[in-house]
């Protein structure tokens, strides 16, 4: 491993952590993080080294608390901060002492509210030391398999009613990395990928950056064997050359998504109260992100989804999708989605039709289904006839990805096309999504089953449209590169969840 | 009530009902249709006569069978249809002879086959003895009031595992209206109104609509008290002229939300082989819906959401919008989109920054929150601290309407303030929306709070930031028509959920 991704690995992989400004005091940020620690601990998950530091503690939970860093006996490798803005740069001095390789500064009150002078003192101090610092004004990793848990959020809260109720959950492991410069939007999204059964591989919010930025990260993650789909909430962006450097290399081998915000004035003045970030001409970035290769969300949503489309299906190696639904009206909505998104929904070639006739002369599917593209196998689908049909559609050679509406609410459509289809679709190389829309039992359980064997499952037929034109920008983009054969390759073996 | 209202008065509250095809095998279209009815009947919610009509059968539930319409002793003011079309002109023949007044054609094989002649000899049959035709090709009618349910499509579905689980569910009565020219697109709107516990207040699914179009529609609900909102779902619109003269009327009383779809000429040629529909130019639907007061919805989504702003919260009067959010990035995100949707966030008057520096002053809010718009009270938010800030916000005479961003993972914020800013907002006549991001417990708690108590909720900034766009739009529009103060008045009068 090279030397800047060794330094890196600290944040992640650390044989030893002191949580600087541990306390006792229940609500205080330094209790919440230093427990998560203890209890990592404790449950064998976190196996370095623990050391709570605080002046005025023996001890805290169980373990022998120090008056500084310098006083603790073993080496420190990352420390993380949580004490008032102006003692930080004393501590930062200890960590040098102590030769500390990664400092995470929790702690807020630099550059987001103008004392710019004191996050430069700090900077000063680990550039000279050579401590990579993550922050400040940020909530630090998440990374469930080493147990790393800076989040001073805890996972349940207390009502006035005496409840207790999951307010900020740690999600699964998975194959999604979230960075993110705002906190809040940082925990907000584990709550959502949480509850969306999305696994997290590492989770980094970063604040102020202002020695780490998204593009360190970006370069660690590119290494990171257990990520294979980058998100990433920005406000700014440091060093635009190197983003875009990295940018290139990243996105050839991973997908890196980016909702970043500031977009319009007002935005970009709230941006600036909010990390202290220059938002800059959103056309700039338009054109830089295109450039880079990386995918720009235009919503929260679309956000997630994209990020879900990607970490579960191999991009789309052309535009012309081929649409299956046994809801005509959905299907429509479907088909002029994809229009405006620039994909096309072209009548199948005659073979297909062909094909198609030969299944409606045998009866195998209705004769007044739509067959031409979309195919709309009408309310009177079974089971057998969705199979089918996706079959025959895989085999179109013009057809480059499928949109899949199975409408749960079909009299003669019951649960074991779900398999079907996706024992159909794993002897193709080409993507497929899928949308069942509803908010009650069968549709949350269609969606869920789909999703849970990697078929990314949507709400609407537009948010089913959006995903696989990610899946189809991505394509192109590897194709141009020339790197559409070495990922489709990666894709097949790497960490996608079994079928 | 005029003549034209009373004949539609019978799809929703018919004295009796036969129910021709009805049958015993329980897969049929027939069978549940009936049972719908026959079970309504035995627990009092349908009162009307109700008579099965089967030549094959002698009784079916416990209910006398007829073999004919005409062989029915007493009036019958509504049949419904599920026979082969090819059959459909003599029950017509029949229902004629027997002076029936309205007639729901389920039966498909029409129009939307290319069988052009056997609906126009439908539609002529009907014309000649003044019965009003609902479909063919349709789901036709849900009331839950009058028990009136022809969706042939059972509530519960079992599953190859035995499992029986809710497949197309009824939802719970309310005030928006739902009318489709697709089946499909329907039922799962049902779904997905009973998921996310939207009230309804008449549903109707027209297909081919051969005689009862759209405009008949909304005309019958303009006059009806239980409707506030009207969700339409239109593939087409016959009789562009007549849509836009009742669609005027209409919109200066109650908000009508359309998702039109055929926008792409794939979409339109889909849509021609699902319902008949010619889709036409989408620049001049446009251009109608604009003329008309009608609010296009941009994808399902939105559709829904919209739909829900409208029905809980009065119209904006204004275009400049406050931000009150306690997660920075998320507050960042929601002005992007406000801005994009060419809504305003405007620097706060000097009287209302010069009220929040008061509340800085004496420690209520924190020094560093920021408050010139968007407020940003930061992670450090407390319950007080929300209810006093909207309160600032809606007492300023610039600020139209607020967007609450209540994240709820900030660990000072509990439940007690969704009550609190639920009684602010009482006070003024402006609306308010809000946006909690997660899925996990504590944020489906918040957001369901939210919603029983008429403060719409959403799950991205941005869906926010749209529904309180479409709450702008609809109130500019009544001001334009100089509707906006009548409105209002009939708004609080009216079926507005209790706070």
């Amino acid at each position: 491993m090279e030397e800047t991704l060794q330094k890196m690995d600290a944040f992640f992989n650390p044989h030893s952590v002191a949580v600087v400004g541990a306390t006792k005091k229940v609500d205080k940020a330094g209790h919440v993080i230093f427990k998560n620690f203890a209890t990592n601990k404790l449950r064998g998950v976190f196996k370095g080294e623990l050391y709570p530091v605080n002046p005025n503690e023996d001890s805290i939970l169980g373990f022998k608390c120090y008056p500084s860093l310098t006083q603790i006996p073993g080496e420190v490798e990352l420390i993380v901060v949580i004490v008032p803005a102006k003692v930080v740069p004393s501590i930062m001095e200890e960590a040098a002492a102590k030769k500390v390789k990664t400092a995470i500064i929790i702690s807020s009150g630099f550059k987001e509210v103008g004392n710019k002078e004191l996050e430069d003192q700090v900077v000063a101090i680990a550039a000279k030391a050579g401590i990579r610092v993550l922050g400040p004004n940020c909530l630090g990793v998440y990374y469930s398999k080493t147990g790393i848990d800076t989040l001073f959020l805890p996972e349940t809260k207390v009502l006035t009613t005496g409840e207790e109720v999951v307010a900020t959950p740690r999600p699964m492991p998975g194959n999604i990395a979230m960075i993110t410069q705002s906190g809040a939007f940082g925990v907000a999204a584990l709550d959502y990928l949480t509850g969306r059964q999305m696994g997290v591989s590492k989770f980094v919010s970063f604040g102020n950056k202002c020695d780490v930025t998204e593009s360190d990260i970006l370069h660690y993650l590119l290494h990171d064997k257990e990520t294979k789909v980058i998100l990433a909430y920005l406000e700014d962006i440091k060093e635009g050359r190197e983003f875009l450097k990295i940018a290139k290399k990243v996105t050839v081998k991973k997908p890196v998504v980016i909702i970043k915000s500031g977009r319009s004035a007002a935005g970009a003045r709230a941006a600036a109260s909010h990390t202290g970030a220059i938002a800059g001409s959103d056309k700039i970035y338009d054109a830089a992100f295109l450039q880079g290769g990386v995918i720009r969300a235009r919503d929260m949503e679309e956000f997630f989804d994209i990020g879900k489309a990607l970490a579960m299906q191999p991009p789309a190696m052309g535009k012309n999708i081929g649409i299956l639904t046994d809801a005509g009206g959905p299907g429509v909505m479907t088909v002029d989605e994809c229009e405006a998104l620039g994909l096309t929904v072209e009548r199948f070639s005659e073979e297909t039709l062909q094909k198609f006739q030969e299944l409606k002369d045998q009866n195998i599917i209705l004769k007044i289904a739509a067959t031409s593209n979309p195919v709309d196998l009408t309310g009177s689908v079974t089971d057998d006839m969705f199979v089918m049909a996706a079959d025959l559609m895989f085999q179109d050679p013009q057809i480059c990805g499928i949109i899949l509406l199975g409408l749960h609410h079909m009299p003669g459509l019951r649960e074991v096309y779900i398999d079907g289809i996706v024992k159909i679709a794993s002897n193709y190389t080409k993507p497929i999504v899928m949308c069942d829309i509803g908010e009650t039992e069968m549709a949350l359980y269609t969606r869920s089953r789909f999703d849970k064997l990697c078929v990314p499952s949507f709400e609407s037929p537009e948010d089913a449209a959006r995903a696989m034109k990610a899946l189809v920008t991505y394509g192109a983009y590897l194709k141009k590169a020339g790197c559409a054969d070495e990922y489709m390759e990666a894709f097949k073996k790497a960490c996608v969840p079994k079928r």
